[in-house]
């Protein structure tokens, strides 16, 4: 439930309603927007009853969620999160968070490169696969801690952020020591235990959409997150399970406008995963930035023809600075932007 | 069967080989180009004897077609397909082709405001179903020819080419009367005796891509009408079947690329039907000439909530100037075009 | 909207409800059932005032049909459609109807010898493709006219009665004069012209659903037929386009129950297109009589690896004598039956 | 890669090969099968030079697995796989396993009572979840430990086997403390820290399908268990996701036959949550046994509106005993059986 206060409502009204939410068992969080303040009401198994809360002064109404999600959703929280990190790069503002890198961290040579690379071209956050999702159990399943030592190394030496995956509870907490964001695969959109340790971290979370779930699905594994006190959730788009081989997946960009309808929470795109083809990634990434993606995540090898993994769908360093160039116009036509990277020009 | 000619072969040359075909028993199809000239053998059901052929002077190579289609791809003709219109607009070059209007004609007082708001924005093509196809035989199904005699109006006042649906052969021929593209919808798109009228009419044909079709099976249905003899095809995407009932279909944006990788033959996308819902049409739309699209299909109407249908999913004439200026700056970013409305600065 | 009467309503109180209904401008359908009569009104589009209806003597209540199809809905009418074909052969009652033979008709001595086959291990409706619908226009399109003769000649010979496709209205036609059921296949089942045609022809319509097609919008296409005065359709389920390229289609049975629960009419079930692989028709067509299909459609050749169309999902005369047997026993377990052929031992 | 020895190879012959996998730096596993003997190569990334295998007396072939899997597959083990468990239940051998139970252990009277109903209508297995997955963190999450000992108190009382599921490694020593048969749920197919864990306990696995997994992505995760050493696994087909709402999930039986064909491993079928509807669970299940499926699970609670979680879908107890009437019939239909209870007369 959501109480909802009128604009100019006291500091001392708001709390009253704090106060009364606790007395009735539950627990209250208060929103200061920009306009009117709301005070979420948690822990409820189904309907309250608003009456008592409903009598007090500066009330403007109560909304009774019916949607199976609350703390993510547009009611609950009507300006858009800004995911701030290290640095000053935010997701969920008028920049877009540009994440590049290698599928999986293969060498201090490889990584080193593409971060050069990514970084010279745009990108504010490094992406590596430590420890990798792979569907067969005898594929080659990421180099693990030495993954991320390389990944400190690589954030040392660019000042580049850290975006990478972890599996299990174990892997987040050595994630989480060397990552500014933890990334949480399609396979376990719906883990939840792995949900609730995210959630109890101190890190932003990326959460991808798995291959079958409803935007609806994908937010309430989100409020999973939330649930648990993180507020700092960043949903990602990369394909869904469709009927043409064609491409590898079904790229869904209409996920992003339906996202930011019904929730606050930032959304980016993953063009690599989304088509698995590197004549794709371009015009996807390209479209992605025009449906209004809060940042790309893309798949970029020194040399994609080398890769350990996905390397068909990796982009070269030349092929990805032509995308920054591109999509940087697109952004602006929209009223966003992609920041120009130190030391060059546009 | 494709013959390609060495580059500077002689008109003589080509005639040989056009010969040979013919003398083999089966139809020859020379296609100059503007570096080589290249002949296409149809008519054969399987693999043909080329030995015959392939010692002819001028003759490059054979490449031997072992995808089920033919004329409609790549190899067959690696330039595009401009599909020339009267009026000087073009399908398939540099210009985005935009084309606009109610889902239904309704009266004349609708069509004729439909049409000058869209012809404002800077539309080309005006859209409005005569004949509907609809899921219930209890839904309005169109007025008909009276429909027809409401587009030519719009037409002869507004100077806007017309585009609208035939659902028999019937049909077909009274749309020819009046329309400069028929369309075939996402309903038909298997429909093989359509396809073959199609092909045997002189209009170009709009193919819209069902909803559980591959790129493939969208290709195969062109290549019917190319085989009857007419070669201006535009592919229409529209929207897949999906999971999700948060949209009424899954946009699928990728087929775009995918088209242009695979074929000759422009495609343009219809975010209307590909999402069916207002607020997400200009997203889409924008992401759609992101990807690269050869034009727009939008429902504009000049009152969407009086419409007799889809009324949910038209832009109002307001939305749908906005969303050309957008898609102009993007356009332009990739080297493509939306021209300006006559009388109107961009 | 539907008119309930009392159990034991007059034959004089049924008279006076269609006599109010005309008056109102509709028209009525008294339908008979065992234990009360029910009277549809058709002609409306959207609700009617039924206060003067609901006022006359005999009447129970009215039903306001909600969903967008009317007659094929089992408001409409309780009791199951039972179609009757010549020689006293049935579908939709306790009988399961058993229709085999070839993909398509290829010759004389191909289609008689695969009717005896069919004919000596139970089943009583011979298919054979005589106009075939293929994805490619320069696959095999079948025998046309020259096929329909085929047929006859096979129907005089065995006794078997006649299962064919018609794509067209022209087509429609031409099987009409030989066929006893029409076939419209899956890439038709929204061809709405198609579906008129067939609803004012007199012979029963075999309607096969769409690979995206829901379970209501094939009732809604069967609607078509029965709203132009065609009662005698039966559905067959022939499988959905899946993601898992492991079969050809994803067979989806539960259609079976959902259609029995939603409708009267008759549905069968096509397992040689629903999974497109021999070694899964027989499991699937056991399983098919298990879920309560009411009869089967097998492809069955003589010889399958020499099949000129679906030969890798065609089964050879032994394989389907055993099937028959098998599929004799469940459809008894669940008290159905499976006629056994003349002159044959169970 | 596989070795195939020739029948009649002697045990010293079989000694030698594995001797020679070792010297080469890999592991060996001998299959005794009823004909022949074959012996597993694991522990290769890649394809192995087998001359000198190939050389040695008794050696039939060599195979070159080129499937991304390789212990699950027919190729690397003949014969099916039968899962013994406690008290001479088996599951894949002739005998259908039945597992039935309430979709969450609610409180002792509660779990009692089914525990009795399904054991007396001819159910082996008792499910029951104590960890609940909810697509929503506000939604009831099962009693946890508390389940587990109720469960325990089931099995003591009425001799019954225990499936229970667990959702990360912590639980899964918990659960196999109690249960005879570890469920991992769908949206856990893919979580591959969890999958190792299972292969490195005890008890035999049941792995249910994801929503959007092809039947190889299902194998391959079974691979994972495998892989570590844990033979006992047991498939579970409980429907995908579909575009079609009319049911919870799109079950696909043809799942089935395909799994038998390319995996030796038992697979059983879920209807309850392949459907979602109760009246579709009979003759869905009934289908699944004529389609091969090596056992059920069924929800059933003894009174299903009361239920707290997926009442829509459980049977009651006469539903239940009914359903395993009519799937006797049709398994013996097939030469498979399921065992009539103790005490009951078939």
């Amino acid at each position: 439930m959501l109480v909802v206060m009128r604009p100019g409502a006291t500091a001392e009204e708001v709390r009253a309603v704090v106060a009364t939410i606790e007395e009735l068992g539950y627990e209250a969080r208060p929103m200061p927007g920009r306009q009117r303040t709301t005070v979420g009401l948690v822990g409820n198994d189904g309907r309250v009853d608003g009456s008592r809360i409903e009598a007090l002064s500066g009330v403007a109404e109560l909304i009774h969620v019916t949607k199976p999600y609350k703390q993510v959703s547009r009611e609950w929280r009507s300006e858009p999160t800004i995911v701030r990190l290290a640095g000053g790069v935010t997701i969920g503002g008028a920049d877009l968070a540009i994440m590049a890198g290698p599928c999986s961290v293969e060498s201090e040579s490889q990584i080193l490169e593409a971060a050069r690379a990514v970084r010279a071209a745009g990108a504010t956050v490094l992406r590596g696969g430590a420890f990798k999702p792979r569907s067969s159990p005898y594929s080659f399943q990421g180099l693990g801690r030495e993954g991320l030592r390389l990944l400190a190394l690589a954030r040392a030496e660019t000042g580049l952020l850290i975006i990478t995956e972890a599996m299990d509870a174990e892997q987040l907490d050595l994630v989480a020591e060397v990552a500014d964001i933890v990334q949480i695969g399609a396979r376990n959109m719906q883990n939840y235990s792995l949900l609730r340790s995210a959630g109890r971290g101190g890190k932003p979370v990326l959460l991808k959409r798995g291959l079958s779930a409803t935007v609806q699905d994908l937010l309430l594994s989100a409020e999973y997150i939330l649930a648990e006190g993180n507020p700092d959730v960043i949903l990602c788009e990369r394909g869904l399970r469709g009927f043409d081989s064609v491409t590898r997946n079904l790229f869904d960009l209409s996920a992003i406008p339906v996202v930011h309808h019904l929730s606050h929470l930032p959304i980016i795109a993953d063009p690599s995963h989304g088509t698995g083809r590197r004549d794709m990634v371009i015009p996807m990434a390209r479209a992605a930035v025009a449906a209004g993606a809060d940042g790309l995540l893309i798949e970029v090898h020194p040399t994609p023809e080398r890769a350990l993994s996905d390397g068909a769908q990796s982009l070269d360093p030349a092929q990805f600075a032509t995308l920054m160039r591109e999509a940087r116009v697109i952004a602006e036509a929209i009223g966003r932007s992609i920041p120009v990277p130190v030391g060059a020009s546009a």
